[in-house]
């Protein structure tokens, strides 16, 4: 009897691709947008202190979209990606936005993405946001497990915990040092070479 | 407000790709494995007819994977999967197997593709299946909603027909006439462009 199909479900920013703030505020120049999940763990307060600084610099939507026009996926992430998906299911779980997603998921070869949506009026300014479902990362987990998938979480930041939680296996990616402090229950990883033994080894068990 | 993002949920099997079955006997000369979902409407029963058939023949998993191997996705199909992942978010649902699958998910671009695991022994002889989950493709669509998707479910078959009527738009393409009748409250299309056609409309409805 084989073993359930697994189903890996990774974070985007810091995992598969750099933190798209932190590039924004080295590309602007302005170091009060690189505070980001890995800093805050309420994603509301951070995205209001976002909104703010963007207005006090008339930084505009297309303006954000630019900047990660111009950005790569980390070292390894594509390969990483392309060999997971070969063999198993890949969703990436992100609290970023589709408008910010593309350019970068077409680097990636477009794996399925669950993520939010960003408002922004005629003139560009980003007005808001939509966050699709409260802990959105948790409850697709939960879903996947419900479809009878097993599921490895792997996530870098504090929003990513709940998922790791509800997961069969949770991986922390290079995680900062509170989240690695707060969150011992995790293996933590920093190369992709170690995911993918991880992986194996978990596909192994009986 | 922008709309909840859409999430398109489609069949493999003769809306993406041939039939494999119907590949598999003409390939092998076997009409008996002519008969697929488009004719049974008990899934289990056609899989026993199937196995039945296999032993009858000594055909093994190696020999349907070879035949699979050889099978090109239908025309206009990765052009469409490829529009349609630049701009929402694309699931195959199948009631298909992953020994099967791969070849085909690797001609599409490994799209995500939750569907089952059949089993062989060590002969190669096909023994049985693993269907994931009851009425997997209902299920699938109704998490995907209950994440805050709009989902739109495209499929050919009785067995597409549950995920259809839980989505909110249900697609049937190039179903068989007796699927056609039964279910006259979907919209029947016969090519991929009425398809981006509709995922258009439905987007820009309020």
């Amino acid at each position: 009897m084989p073993q359930k199909p697994l189903l890996v479900a990774m974070d985007l920013e810091g995992v598969l691709v750099p933190e798209v703030w932190i590039s924004v505020a080295e590309k602007t120049g302005i170091p009060e947008l690189r505070l980001t999940t890995r800093d805050f763990s309420d994603y509301s307060a951070l995205m209001s202190h976002r909104m703010k600084i963007l207005d006090q610099h008339r930084l505009t939507l297309r303006d954000i979209q630019d900047v990660i026009n111009t950005m790569q996926p980390l070292p390894g992430a594509v390969e990483y990606l392309n060999w997971l998906r070969e063999r198993h299911q890949a969703i990436i779980l992100s609290d970023t936005f589709y408008e910010f997603a593309s350019p970068l998921m077409q680097k990636l070869g477009w794996p399925t993405l669950f993520c939010n949506s960003i408002h922004a009026d005629e003139n560009g300014r980003v007005t808001g946001y939509t966050m699709r479902v409260d802990n959105g990362k948790k409850r697709a987990t939960l879903a996947f497990k419900q479809l009878n998938f097993r599921v490895i979480a792997m996530g870098d930041s504090y929003n990513d915990t709940d998922m790791l939680k509800e997961a069969d296996l949770g991986i922390l990616f290079r995680p900062s040092e509170n989240v690695r402090r707060e969150f011992p229950q995790f293996q933590v990883v920093s190369e992709f070479t170690e995911v993918v033994d991880i992986i194996n080894a978990f596909c192994n068990q009986p």
